[in-house]
């Protein structure tokens, strides 16, 4: 067995147990549809999930996790996914998880000690505060708002974000913040605990979500004081540092609501076997199996993608980066689809709280917003495509849409 | 002025004091986002339509309301329906509007005395209990399972309803029911008082719609026991009766539901207009001004055919039926996408209740299942295609497939 | 009987005899699929329709036709259309029948009789010069760049049309030009006899539609000396007179490839009649009831867009340019669905020439891009929304997209 | 450097070479658009392809070709299909290709030597004789009517099949026939050459593509006698020979097709790139470039999807024969779209055959319907989905769609 075999089926294996744990022990512990897990509860979950060895299958095994790279990711987090509290119960829920995956990458040893593993390990939760009021930054990053000036021994930050998710249990935010004294264009991400003075969690935004607990608030920055020791890795680097959060954290979201859906077909699945459907099963049950078939193909086509994306983002990261927005796209809007198709099949029940389903509907929606929109994307996508395109070009590629009569 | 035109002209003023009223009383006093309009601030509102000149447009003038013929109404409902509470609050919301329009087409002077007469005046709510648990009448009536058996001098009723719209608030239901006495496929509609002995509203089913108040419960009917003049009309003419409440009960939605797709698209438009889209208007407008096109030929499209559709009701039931029916699968998906374009034009505002959009999301959803789901009526209408196209062939039309190898 | 009622009798008799007539003579009288209907054996059929009382639907009376107005024609000529040749043999064929529509609004007496008569009688063709080669008059007409020059008794004309669709067999073209003596942006329409010296048809364009005779080539106008009477109407009016002719034209596209998408339909019922589906009927009808019911919803909007626009050119042209539009995005895409499911439906035979579908959904491929792509009149409609919108609101509509948390 | 890593390198390189052979000597040579490569023309460029080392990429080394495996074909396989005759050239079309597949498994070594050898090296042609007129093996192979009777020595063959691709030109035929001598459903695959007395070659069938040359005709077999040595394989074997043929098989088709999207995308970004779009590129470059977005999504998911179905037949085949059926369908119809789009994008020149998009348009539009409809996919896809469901509940997980209420 060679050390990639073996990788595989520890990988395999993980699936394996998490798939167990999720269907046997969250599932049943889920509350009813759309209402919120506890934190309370949610702890006794995570001891559980310790217990059966499913904790933080992404977290480095030095901080206790089960030390899962990148590309092995999704078979486990599809597993985690099935349940839209499983996420949270196995430590690798957003925003944390991307936070984690930040911090190992760009904190000092100082700050992985006092900021990343108090969440590794479950005891802490964190918040990344990016996104700002209009015209501030929100699909466009350049637009930030917040600004973060020096002073003597640190800084001073003052800005105002929102849709700050889990900011309402957070220990601390990630603030990404202009820093115009580092040159014109330049951000720098600071660690700042959320009891230092000048720090307000604003009014509550009220959703139709629930996996992301914590809420999703206004946070604002008044006149917040830090030490140096709050420069998360090297000042300056804000931006560089956002795009290695945000190609794999796009992704697990990807992989989280690629298991929820993969839980509302099975659904489905489960309505069609075991009932006739609109009452008259045998004329009727084709227009049912094209709809489970377009599930079927929406759920492949995720899969290979994000297969693709994950194995690219290690290999070659500007690959990886288009090929995870891509993902992004075609996953947020799958994912949709085929839950509404899973809706749409279990009739009254579907349309009601009867059934999870249209809870489900609602907790993925936000996901074609969030870590950029779809339309953004598609316009990053189109961009990329011309350009490669004009490079082929002036490469020598030869022109193709001369038409046939000025040949 | 010929009489047609003096209709138009009235419906043409009605249509726009009800936009007044809408825009000016009703939008202004909406619940939050998700919330349900109680039922004594429906009653101060509906006095304030009474005084308005709104109140109650499809009731006729005898029993106090505007005596708009069904032709009429689609402009003056998607103007009630440019609010989720304006349909209550003008009294021409389901499952009231379809009830006192068959009540007044199929009670006694008497039961129109008794049921139709509160309804039309605001004074009361009515439910219509045809729906039952798998397997009884869901989507294919025939399985109707409740039973209404004749005794002495009238009839016992026994059976079990579910998604009984308004059930909590309504003075009486017209339950359809069995009546095997009266023949094998027979079913009789009786209006019953829901303090009748034997008749228990059941649990709530959560649902995550707020425009038709009164929950959607189910409804037990025990032993209860109902005089002969509880038969509404006449006795074994429940299915006949269902299809004449039934056709233009689904338009009714179709053209509020249709006000509610006219007020997301009107939301994207001011998002649209004062703010920058995606960040970059200039290079992203397109984006969002194909999605806006998208709607606007959705609308266009489900205006056309609610016309049509109300149109041909009264002219040719037959073909009112089938038109009704291809009006209902479209309006119902259509409304669906106009609602999710307006809350991805919106971003971080469109996903969360800062704006409705996301309720209103999910108040039109269960449409493509009640009423009849979508896959039924596409059943339905290939079903009706086929047999056209077999009398046409049958009555000489030449057989168009014959490939040329084998002419 | 009102005389609204007479035409309505008028029109269905005329479109049940414009029925029988297409499908009992010219449907068998084909040519193989994709082949050309040449101009002898066109003539000939156009002769029989003379006899049979179908000749030329929309012409008026006085000209030798059937006098249809605008609103009457969408019945008749979805008959004709119901085979690709029809319009062609009923004279009710773009570009002629636009042509005709136009000269019969604006033209002088004296060039109805040289000009619009012998068209009308079937007697001669003509063409439209309006599109140019890139840059010039494409999709933005504002571009033209073709110019006629003021001389001594009439004008002079030079430049380069392409795509003008029957210039091979057209006894004239209607070329519009920039006038700029007669103001910056002004236009003029000249009515140019084909064998005029300087106008040279240029190279054909190879298609893949045979519906519109007498190819698409190039037509160079080079120092082509015409008279003042060559003016159509008025000059400087090209632009307006484009308009004119422009709703009504994609319109009437609309309704004659509505026709042949209903040939396809029917053509998909008589397979699916007849024959086992995909081998296993019954497992598997629904399927193919989905396609044909989606197509019967598109064959429906189709039908009710169209209808909507017609009368509204007719009562509000500024509205009805809008419908127009609408329908003509719609139309254009709907009828490529709808032959594109009677394709698959049909399998093997559907994806060979052995039936004539693929070649039909050849012939309507175009219609997405002429008379204003898709995506240009996507563009205008959201242009116009926006407008109207803000039109609302600048009147007192209270703006709607106000989060809730800044009220 | 592993060799796994000699092997990619190998495979890199062999795309890069097939890169520029096909962009720089087969592009050049292309027919006109919808126009057939002629016999000779194909074999003066196969030379050519030998000599420049890319003939034959998927034939093994010792046939003289250049031993890929089949995870290994896609990159190859899409660089061949970037024109219409690549595939041909490079001695990889279909249906030669699946032919030499098959033969390469199941043929006996003097089977290979006399039908095999010859193929490879591009001497002769092929082709695979399966599908019947109605009411035969279409769809449904398990209808299969062609029949072979032992005879001494031998067999009689006697059946009519049809859409036999490549027939005109194919030295000899596989013919798929029942052999109820060998059990009920037993069917054998027998090689026949084609001046067999009792071969018949049919008449053609008109078709809009070009890229499998050799027609697509009727074959018929009239008491064709073939000896023992004709069996393929094993007799009795010819469903489970089917089955290895067809998972690759169709899979390859998705390799060429995609190439063939790739191109299309090329032409639209060049028009996009170096042309005002619709004339209006700053109002309207969005919409070009959601439709561009969409065709980079559509060309990913695809690639994504081949190579994950191409590594399963490898590593499980029957999971690689559900992958390899969802990866037809997806690619089927998303190549159509990506095609459909440059079309709408090149405008003018798109819907003419100025450029040979539309020819493209014809090409792929039959995949969706041979190797199995999209809706025989679709229905198998669902069948199995639902299998695999019921054996999970059977294994004891917990069924999913019991509703709240019945809990």
């Amino acid at each position: 067995m060679t050390a990639a075999e073996a990788t595989r089926a520890t990988v395999g294996e993980l699936a394996v147990r998490t798939r167990r744990f999720i269907r046997d022990v969250v599932v049943p512990s889920e509350p009813p549809a759309g209402m919120e897990l506890g934190p309370e509860r949610r702890r006794a979950l995570q001891e559980e999930a310790r217990a059966a060895g499913v904790f933080a299958p992404q977290v480095p095994t030095a901080l206790g996790g089960l030390g899962l790279t990148l590309p092995e990711w999704s078979p486990v987090f599809q597993e985690a996914g099935y349940s839209p509290i499983g996420p949270a119960v196995l430590n690798c829920m957003a925003p944390d998880e991307g936070n984690m995956y930040l911090l190992e990458r760009v904190a000092s040893p100082a700050q992985q000690q006092a900021f990343l593993a108090p969440v590794a390990a479950g005891e802490a939760r964190s918040c990344f505060a990016m996104t700002e009021p209009h015209p501030g930054a929100g699909s466009d990053p350049a637009a930030l708002a917040t600004v973060a000036r020096r002073v003597d021994g640190g800084w001073v930050l003052d800005g105002e974000k929102r849709f700050i998710s889990g900011a309402d249990e957070a220990a601390y935010a990630i603030v990404m913040a202009r820093t115009p004294e580092l040159g014109d264009g330049a951000a720098t991400m600071l660690l700042v605990p959320m009891d230092t003075p000048g720090v307000t969690v604003g009014h509550p935004v009220r959703t139709m979500e629930t996996a992301i607990t914590g809420g999703h608030p206004h946070v604002t920055f008044a006149d917040v004081r830090v030490g140096d020791d709050a420069v998360l890795g090297a000042a300056g680097e804000g931006f560089a540092y956002a795009q290695v959060r945000l190609g794999p954290a796009r992704l697990t979201h990807c992989m989280r609501w690629l298991g929820l859906a993969r839980r509302a077909q099975d659904t489905a699945l489960d309505r069609v076997r075991t009932r006739e459907v609109f009452g008259a099963p045998l004329a009727e049950l084709g227009i049912a199996q094209a709809m489970l078939a377009d599930s079927e193909i929406d759920l492949a086509t995720c899969d290979a993608l994000i297969d693709r994306a994950a194995r690219l983002l290690v290999e070659d990261p500007r690959a990886g980066a288009t090929a995870s927005s891509i993902a992004k796209v075609h996953v947020s809007e799958a994912v949709g689809r085929v839950i509404d198709r899973a809706v749409q099949l279990c009739g009254g029940d579907g349309v009601t709280l009867e059934l999870p389903l249209l809870a489900f509907l609602n907790e993925v929606r936000p996901f074609r917003v969030y870590d950029g929109s779809s339309e953004t994307h598609r316009w990053a996508i189109a961009r990329r495509a011309v350009a490669r395109r004009r490079r082929e070009v002036e490469a020598g590629e030869r022109v193709l849409d001369t038409p046939e009569g000025a040949r």
